[in-house]
This record gives C-alpha cells, sequence and structure tokens, in this order.
C-alpha cells in the first residue's frame, strides 16, 4: 500500500434507509485495501456486529489521516467543523443527491474513494469563521462555523436592530430580520436564499447578507475575510446566534457578536478532475434548458 | 357647521414627546368648530386633565362619524383593524416623518383636517385580511389585518415548511424562513424588505412574498384578492402566524392558516389633491438625485 | 360529429427538425374528426404535398372556430398576438418541452387535442396590451402584446430615463436600462429575469418592472390593468419600444409611449383539469427537491 | 514647502455651471501654496486666460505628482483609467454632491486639498481590469476599466448567449441582457442596479453580474481577482463591449472577451479620516431614518 492515507475515519451520521449498509461496505473496502479503520462512536451504532475500531471525534482528530463523511451536507459541514482544529482531511459522499460540499454521488463512491486513497486528488482548502458573544468584559459562547454565523429575531418580534462594526470602523445599523456573516461555502446556503452573491472558495472573503432589511438599500456586502465583524444586539426581542443554523445560542440586549475568519482551514478532498463550476451548475440546475418564454 | 362629521374620536398613541400637546392642539380645535369629541380612553390618559368625553374603541366605532389618528403607521393600522367592521373612516397624522398610511404632516395637521371637515378630501378605501387557524376541526386564533398575515419559523430553526393551497388548488411546498400574504397596503411594509413588488392600492389583489426560500425560484407571486389562501404547517421548530406583525400566535404541526379578504374596506380620507405616488416618491427617495454613478 | 370547432386552423413555426412530421400528423387526425382544416400559408410550405386548403392569418381569423398552435412559447404569443382580435379560441403544442402558454407536451398532443375537440376543456382568458407611440400628435406606431412592452436604451449609452405617469398622474422618473410593462402572462418573461413578481392570470392587474434601475428603491409596481401607462423617453441614446420582444421600433427623444389593456381579450384552451400551478411548478422547478445545504 | 507633490495637474472636464470658477480657484490656492500646476488641455479652455501650463494626460502622467480632479465620479473614472499605468495619485472633488469616488464635497475642497498636500491623507488603492476582444488570433480591442467590463445585447434583441470560461474552467452558458465583470469600485455603480453585491475595495475579486438573466438561478458570483475570465459571444445581435460604460465597442459572434486585473492599481488620496462606509452610508441614504412602515 503506497497510500499516505493509513488511518481513515468513518462517519455517517444520516438517519435515512441504507446507510448502514454503504457504511458496511465503505468499511470493507477499506479495510480490503490494508486501511487501519476507525468508526465514529455513532455511527458504529448504526452498524450492527461491526468488528472496526470505535474513535471519538477527539480520537478521529489525533490519529486519523483521512476521514470519509457519509450523509448530506449537514453532516459534512459538521465534522468539517469539528476536526477543523485537527485538519484532518475530508472526503464526503453523499448519501442522496450531490450535495455542495458532499461532492461523490452514492453511486460512485467506490471508484472516487478509490482514486483519493491512490493519491488522485484535489486538495480545497475552505475557511471557518470564529464567532463569540461578548456580555459586558465575559465571553458567554464560542463556535465554530463552516457556512455561516446568523443573527436572527424571533418570530415573535418584527425586527432586531443590529449595529455592525468592521475592524473598529462603524459601518451601519440594521433592522430586518438578521444579519448572515457567510464564508464562500456558506454563500451557497442560507445567504444565497437571502439574495446574497456566491463567493468562489478561492476568494479570500466573507459576505454580510441581511435578511429582509428595512431600508431597500441595505445590500450584501463582501469584505476582506481577515475583517472582524462585531454585532451589537441593540434592540429586538428573543434575538439568537446561530452557527451553520445548527447550533444555536440566546443572546440579550447590548451582546456584541464577534465573527473573524478561524486560524485554520478545512481541507476537502475530491476525485481528480474536480470542478466548483460543475457542483454549482448540477445544484443550481446552470445545465438546465432555459426556463423562462424569452424570445 | 356643514360638516358631515358631527363626532369625531381622536386616537393617538404613539409614546414620544410632545404628542399629548398636539393631541390637546387637536382637540381644541375640534372642539371650536363646534364636533363633539370622543377621546379613546388610553389616549386620553396621556392628556392630563381632559374635558372630552372618553370613550373605547368599540364606543368610537359605534358612534363616531370619523377617528383622527396621531402617530405612526402602526399606530394607524392598529386603528383601522379595530375600527374595520364598523366602516368608520380614519385620518392619519403622523407625528414624526410621513408615513405610507399616515400621510399628514405634523407641520400641517391643522389645514389638512379643516379641509376635511370641510368636506374637502379623498377617500380611499384600502382592503384588509381575515386569519384563521384550523387545529383540526377547530378554528384556534381568528385576526384582522390591514399590511399582511406572516407565517415564520423561530429562530432556533433553520426553516420552515409549508403547503401551499389557493381555492383548493396545490400551489407548492414553500421551505423558508416565512411566508407573507400583504394586501396592497402591507406591500410596502414587510414585504417590500422581502423583495415583494409594490401593489398599488386600487388592484384588487393580494401577494404571497416568501422570505428567503431555498428554491430560488419562488417569487412572490400576486393572486385576485378573491382568492382563498391555505397554508398548512408541514415541518419546523416553534412555528407563529402574526398579523401586521403586531399581534402573534404559536402555530402547530398541521395547522392550517386560512387568509381571505375582510368582507370590509378600510376607508382613509386624505386632503384633497392626495397622489399615492407622491407617498411612494416622499417613503422611497424616489424623488432623491440618482445615487449610483453610472455614467 | 358534434364538436362546436368546424372549421380549425393549424399554425406552426418552429424551424427544428421533425416539425413537419407532427404538423401533418395533425393535419390528418383532424381531417379523420371531419374537420375542416385550414393550414396558414407559411406552415403549408413545411408540408410538402399537402392537400389543405391554404389560408392567411386574417382569413383564419376570418374563418376558423378554434386555431392550434405547433412551436414554442413564442409561435403561440406570434399567432394570438395575431388573432386576439378575432376572438378565434387558441391551443397550444409545445414541440419541445412544456411552455409557459404552450402547455401541451409534443408527445401527448393526440390525446389532449381529441379531448378538447370533444369539448372537454378549460378556456382561459389573457389579457393583451396595447403600445402606441406618440411623436407629438401624430401616432408613429401601434402594437399588440401578449406578453410585454419594452422600452430600452441601446448597448452603445448607459442608461435611459423615462418619465412615467399613470392615468394621468405623475408617478417618477426612471433611470435604468430600461422599463417593462407586462401582462399576466408576460410576468412570467422577461419580467421576470428583471426580478418582478409573477402574476396570476386572473388578477386584472399589469406590472413595471425597471431592468437595473439606478436607483435602488425603484421596485416593481403592479397597477390596476385599467390603468393608462404613458411613458416619455426623457433622454438616452437609440431608445427603442418592443412589443413581446419580437418587434421593435426606433424612438427619438421626446417620444410618448401610451400602454393600455387591449379592449378584447386571448382565449387559450386546455385539456380539462388544467392548473396554472402545476405549470408554474414544471417550469419553475418549484416540483424539485430544495437546492440549497440549508440545515 | 515640504510637500511631496511638488506638480499637481489640474483636470476637470464636468460642463456644469460655475466648474470654471472653481477651476480657477484651485489653481489659485495651488499656486499660492509654490506648486507646480499642470492645467489639462481640455480643462484650460474651460478657464479663459489661465496662466497655467498646459498639458495633456500623457504629459501629466509623466511628470505630475499628483492630479486633482474637479467633477463627477465619471470624470475620475477616466481620468484614473488615463493615469492609471503612470501610477500618479489622485484625489476627486465632486462639484455636486459627494460621489462614490469623488468623496470631497465642493464646500470642503480647500481644507482637504490643504490637508492633502500637507501629507496628511489616507491612500486606498483600487485595482483595475483590462478587456481584450480576441476575433480568431487578432487582438481587435483593449481598454483598462476602473468599474467594470459589460457585454450587452441591443435593444433591438432579445438575448445575448455568452460562455463563460474562468481560468480556462468552464462555468456556465448565460442568456440574458447581458453580463458585468466588475471590480469593487464598480459594484456600486452598474452592478449593483443589476443586483450585484457590493464588495469592499480592500477584498481582492471581482463580481459577474448578470443583467435580467434568463435563468433564476443565475446568481452574482464574486472571484478572485486573479481569475481570468474568458466571455465566448455565442449567440445575440449586435452584441458590444464597453469600457466603465463610457467606451464601446461591437462586438461579432465568436468573440471572445477577455478580462483580467491590470498589472497596476490607482492610488486614489482621501483626507485623513476618510471612511469607505461612511461613503456608503451617505450614497445608499443608511444614515437615513428606516423607510418601511414595520411594525
Amino acid at each position: 500500500m503506497n497510500s499516505a492515507f493509513r488511518t481513515v475515519a468513518l462517519v455517517g451520521r444520516y438517519q435515512s434507509e441504507g446507510v448502514g449498509e454503504t457504511l458496511a461496505e465503505i468499511a470493507a473496502m477499506l479495510r480490503s485495501r490494508g486501511v487501519h479503520l476507525l468508526l465514529e462512536s455513532e455511527t458504529a451504532d448504526a452498524i450492527a456486529c461491526s468488528h472496526a475500531e470505535r474513535a471519538t471525534i477527539d480520537q478521529i482528530g489525533a490519529r486519523a489521516d483521512l476521514a470519509v463523511a457519509l450523509g448530506g451536507d449537514g453532516t459534512m459541514l459538521g465534522l468539517a467543523r469539528s476536526l477543523a482544529c485537527y485538519q484532518v482531511p475530508l472526503v464526503g459522499i453523499n448519501h442522496g443527491r450531490l450535495g455542495f460540499v458532499t461532492d461523490i454521488a452514492l453511486t460512485q463512491w467506490r471508484g472516487a474513494l478509490a482514486s483519493i486513497l491512490d493519491g488522485e486528488y484535489d486538495s480545497e482548502d475552505r475557511s471557518l469563521l470564529t464567532a463569540r458573544v461578548l456580555r459586558g468584559e465575559q465571553e458567554v459562547w464560542r463556535q465554530l462555523a463552516m457556512n455561516d454565523v446568523v443573527v436572527s429575531r424571533s418570530s415573535r418580534a418584527g425586527m432586531i436592530e443590529l449595529q455592525v462594526h468592521v475592524d473598529g470602523v462603524y459601518m451601519y445599523n440594521q433592522r430586518a430580520d438578521g444579519l448572515i456573516v457567510a464564508t464562500p461555502t456558506g454563500s451557497t446556503a442560507y445567504a444565497l436564499s437571502a439574495n446574497g452573491p456566491i463567493l468562489h472558495p478561492g476568494l479570500e472573503g466573507l459576505v454580510l447578507v441581511p435578511v429582509a432589511p428595512q431600508a431597500l438599500s441595505n445590500r450584501p456586502i463582501a469584505l476582506p475575510d481577515s475583517a472582524r465583524v462585531a454585532i451589537r444586539v441593540v434592540d429586538g426581542r428573543e434575538p439568537r446566534v446561530a452557527g451553520d443554523m445548527q447550533v444555536f445560542s440566546d443572546l440579550q440586549i447590548g451582546d456584541d457578536i464577534i465573527v473573524e475568519r478561524a486560524p485554520f482551514k478545512a481541507h476537502f478532498l475530491h476525485p481528480a478532475g474536480y470542478s466548483y463550476f460543475a457542483t454549482l451548475r448540477s445544484k443550481l440546475n446552470w445545465h438546465e434548458l432555459p426556463i423562462l418564454s424569452r424570445p
């Protein structure tokens, strides 16, 4: 075996039918190649009678040369957040259709994974955000995010008012449903729904996208990803902050949410020949015939 | 006195400085013209030592020929909802800048109100919506709305999924932050923030505007206002429905929110020469010089 | 034969492969049902050795009880404009995928057309616009439009400035690439690309949609379709007006383009059970699974 | 005199009233400080009986330490393009309201210019684009742009179809009114009208913004500014390319438009304490009170 990936972790949290079987097949394929397999503990529960070594996420971070995620983009994002500080490269196999970051289709996992283990892959770095909530002098919450950090109003109130500074310089007061700070990876998630632009992963930027802003001229603004974005909650009922729309925390009036690029990146491995634009075309139906009856 | 407005109600709920004084001046002006004045009960609390007859909203509805609101658009909308079934015409004086529906500026109330009392006014009908929440066979909530009926996700969850039927015909399943059903009056409020079109008040229509929809092709759609819009909550945490973003109710999965045009309209009186487009130009800065540096 | 459609015209202008064969099959089917067939003159050229009676559009208008269009939405729109004043109902068979107005798929034309000839159809009225260009006292151009009337800048200049009045009341000066006045039918064509709303065909409205307006608050505005929209060309190089983006005319500074609802409607026949929303779902991919990786 | 700016050029092309007087005042102020003044030739025509040395743009580029533009953003952009390869820093005084890049108001030019001459300024680099049109092997057009390179349809045709490659990788075929490639500077010009995001000038990016794209999912996409964008004209009548919407060239089907970051940057000098966000707030009315009547 000449692969650099001697210890490979397998993680699959998607609770759909058939995931267990596919996990078992992947595990078997990895073992047949002489790879030492670590099976993430909760994943192991999904595969009855597995002989693989169980490992926690932290053990995976410490020991694995590669982590393979089976599931949807949500699974991959969660794993990427957990492993980011360990710098373990990730491969994403989508259990359903292709995802934005789980770009290996279920029907093609065998060939794709074999190629990657053979060293035929393209590596792509994706930036992450750290969010911290400061309440007075106190840091009361800290969270990594692959996609976005979102500050939102409750559904029990009309709007939230936020005051935003960038690198200590006042930008604006924003009255809106919420404000999204998105990475390039997150630019094709919630931010795109809220009329944000797509940011190519190679762009060293992040984007602030207001959700339903009261002032029509409050447009999305892309900043260098070296920017320190400080968001103060000025007004609003039951405000909350979310990381990747998966992890939530209550906020109080006067809280400051500090969003910055994380000091490390996630490393996604793709089968050689990967094209970010091909993923966009597929996910956004750009390959479709034109849909409007414009002569 | 030859005015048709013999009994006039005065309502002002805006809690800013100076409202009390203006209310007293309006009251004095009305009395000096021989009008019988009804002072809304809560408003009366804002004017120390008033000699005017106090009245509840229902008493105003039963007895007043005209109601004058002093405040912002929110005050006016609340009053319009309360008085709509009584068909009492309304005049809105904005305590601050002009509003969309409180179109008499504070500095001009005296002349404008005198003209209206003299019968020199333009009357404009505005449609309202009724929203009902059905839980199984049971109607568990009912609300009038001047602006909009909004079904939203909580800030503690990613999205809400709604299934929409129009006049019994299936339209779509919508995954989004929420869905706004807006009247023409409401088309310049929350719906405009969410990328909805402006509907002229003379258009017999309503508009469905998704907030941050997951599918990029889920665009605002304007329907005849005879439409019966049925929105079923399919999925989501802590969903809620709001009337005019002022009155809220919790929802449960499986609830149906039925939105229909109310059987009566609100009647807004404007000083003669009123132009809806002039209000738009003022509120949306259309009168401003162009802002972009396009050659 | 008990069909009300004794004389049926057949029109097909789509220059793709195989249209001729399908036209011949439709012609044969119509004749086999004892229908008197009129073959539109240019269409007849596409079918070598046809024995059907040739007819001009005007002859079709005068004599046909029904017109069948084979092609895309463009073909159908052109035919609808030509036949609108004759009130001949139309059926649209799409030679490719479904269209917005050619809602019978090629694979299903036989059953669908048979049903319609048997009287099993839903009839739907669609409004049209008339556009007139006034140069001083002179009317220099007149055009019907099913979709839209568009006033545009040249690609040789930055912007066009237009002054818009509605029913004689000043609305705004608009600096933009152009301004679209669209019917409900046209709301899913060019106007949708320019961020306009969808208007249900049952809504008695039209919508003004600016294309790339300089002022960010210049949003689409829907008006009652009784409105008379007057657009004056204030500034710009090589301005032009288009009907359905198919028929173009040069404009001069100072020209007035008057857009009004036409005095007649087009009548589209659909196989019984037609759903406008089903067409939207199909054309706008609303039936697709959600595309964004939002948790 | 301790200023590093010994030779200063003065340029003013804005043909409004009073520009001549202001130019003369600026010229006098510069001379009073012992600065050697170069008056741009066409500008000199606007000031009768000037004693200053006339200079062409190329002479200014070769000799000036600083160039002062009086006019609007268009004047400044034209000057910046012309002087970019000479690396002469620029100061912009707006003859009217503030501009995006002419950020010194007419009423404040004296103090602002004095400060800059005293060395109290903030310098800001702005990237430029080069556009080249390749017809077969031949380069038939070449243009610098500060704001944007735009490929557009004619107003005599419905759409243009463009095929886009980025760094040699296929991105998409785009059917639209046109496609804008904008710098951060241009992101607040035409691209913003076409629903593009704002790019902070410190972001090393450019943005592709389609104008009225046929496919609703064809969203703006921001790329690293190292990207080589190749746009092929696939279909369309009378296509054209524009630099900063000021310089136009006809295109032919099959032409390739190559857009890349220019090898040099423009240097804008601002009075010390300049804030890009303050300019945005001013130009986009972010300082305004909220405009919608959302409770």
